[in-house]
């Protein structure tokens, strides 16, 4: 288990709202031109020129969305810049500022925040994303954090969820069900460690999993790779709550059907085999995981030249009539119903 | 008191997320243009044309911020709202969209929910302001608001806080305290109430301050109202945690000092008869009592002839040089130091 070993602690009383915010923001860099005003006002001030802007908003609770006995407070930051981002790329934007907003209750450190903080300026150096604004308070319990993700695009390159047609081609980015199957080994690695805290556990198989869940990178060139083929999707969407869910939603608000098709289904070799080591069924994973940040769109057909062969990109399946309804045809040639399992925030609790 | 007596009640998990997004949400209209993609997708899509974009955020925690024993749902609903978009008129800009992002626990039915949106529907209607994304989740614990809101300005409108100079003259829109004495004035009967609850409190003299408090209006009159003036304000916040620490912000990032005159801040008479009763200093609690949500600013000495006689706009004071500190001048004619004790949400932890 990763424990903090940092024996500092400074109260965050000590510092105060306006102390505290100028501490953890004060590496931040402002790496757009089009941020005129970034953290020091009441709003941030953004030029968006002749671009549209894009705003999407998530928020994180601890013990709903994440639990810190094996999410890393500077993974945990950097992941909810992703998990934010990946709504932006999932309109075929380019992201270019977020707001981080945090509550978090009184037995956090400073020290704590700052490992927070320092996983949220990775994420903005790496994705050359701005922290332009936010709040810091306090909460009765836990930590939340609410992020809002700020990017821009060309009107004509804005992909939504509700314009794929009859025809078009489903396609995903990079492989699905990691990130579900890092989280079923960092669970079972936490039940071994409460039982015996000697135990260390070998990790050494599963990297590629943990990874996925504990440091998962949104899919950032993705909108660019798209237009450097000439490809405009006709729907897309990232994939949150797993695939399932998600072609349901594309499916819903584009008034049309799908059919997908199991042996298309991008798995890594790490997903099969630690499937079969917790007999789990590798398409029910992939469909029903979640948190794989990657994204889901839909093409015309007659742009599948162009993205043929790219190893980021792979053809799953196809839209139909909607009459026709949504339909996995597995490997024995069935045709089962797709129907959203995906992780509910309300349902869970 | 204020209790619920609504007897229906309705499981959220009976809706799930998206089906509670869509019923909360289904009586809420777009009335921008510039709103070209509202809620529905993985982000809202804006068209700010040739105008500045200015975004805010601002989260919201029961037991920190709000107390749900004496301050109903639609009015905390309402209240959320503008504490966000008073930071969007304090840069002097329009307000256009907000985001609402809600994490809930077990305890809220459906019922509390539609209560607490039916108070975000009336100010987006009042305010012109659409809602055009957010998030829903549960929470460990109590209720969570995280609002981030949206406006537009033409660059050269924009007020920042850092622009204040020697000689500008400071003024505040309103009145001072109101919603600070709102609260004692709850809090009392709250205690009143625990003792004996069959006691009907008589509230008719504290009528203003209750509303200050439990139902505050943001100035979106005020950016308006100075381009009709034919002023700019040289610096601009809005007194969200008192007047002390907002002139200090001014005066610390535009590298100045000032002189505020005690008798010239605007009181309401409830106010000023209520500290009496209370055995409060007026002048400390429009000082750091918070939560007003009026607009404090500076001007150059030449457009004072422009503001004069405005009853919404009130001149307190003027800017000095830094040296010479920041200074409240007593109606006895004292120089005192100001010093920020506004609400410090880390410290009341």
């Amino acid at each position: 288990m990763i424990t903090d070993k940092n024996e500092s602690r400074t109260a965050l009383s000590e510092l105060g709202e306006f102390g505290l915010i100028s501490h953890l923001t004060k590496d931040f860099k402002i790496e757009n031109h089009t941020t005129l005003k970034g953290i020091g006002d009441d709003a941030a001030v953004i030029d968006f020129r002749d671009k549209k802007a894009v705003i999407s908003t998530d928020i994180l609770i601890e013990g709903v969305h994440f639990d810190l006995s094996y999410v890393p407070l500077k993974h945990l930051g950097y992941k909810s810049v992703m998990v934010n981002l990946s709504d932006i790329y999932a309109m075929n934007a380019k992201a270019t500022q977020i707001t981080v907003s945090i509550a978090v209750s009184n037995r956090f450190p400073l020290e704590a925040l700052e490992e927070l903080y320092a996983g949220i300026r990775l994420a903005c150096q790496k994705y050359k994303v701005d922290l332009v604004g936010g709040d810091t308070t306090s909460s009765t319990r836990g930590l939340i954090i609410s992020i809002t993700a700020i990017g821009e695009a060309d009107a004509e390159d804005i992909a939504y969820r509700n314009q794929a047609n009859e025809h078009d081609l489903i396609v995903v980015t990079g492989d699905l069900g990691g990130a579900y199957l890092g989280l079923q080994v960092l669970e079972r690695e936490k039940a071994v460690f409460q039982v015996n805290p000697n135990l260390q556990p070998d990790l050494s198989m599963y990297t590629y999993l943990i990874e996925r869940q504990l440091k998962p990178e949104a899919r950032k060139d993705i909108p660019p790779l798209l237009k450097a083929l000439g490809v405009k999707p006709t729907s897309m969407i990232d994939i949150s709550d797993g695939l399932s869910s998600e072609i349901l939603h594309i499916c819903k608000q584009s008034g049309v059907g799908c059919r997908i098709y199991e042996e298309k289904i991008p798995l890594d070799p790490q997903v099969i085999n630690t499937c079969e080591e917790f007999h789990l069924d590798s398409t029910t994973i992939a469909l029903s995981g979640g948190e794989d940040y990657e994204l889901l769109f839909t093409i015309k057909p007659s742009d599948y030249d162009k993205i043929k062969g790219n190893p980021n990109l792979s053809v799953i399946g196809h839209i139909v009539e909607k009459n026709q309804g949504e339909k996995l045809i597995t490997r024995a040639g069935e045709a089962i119903e797709i129907i959203a399992r995906g992780w509910n925030a309300l349902k869970e609790q």
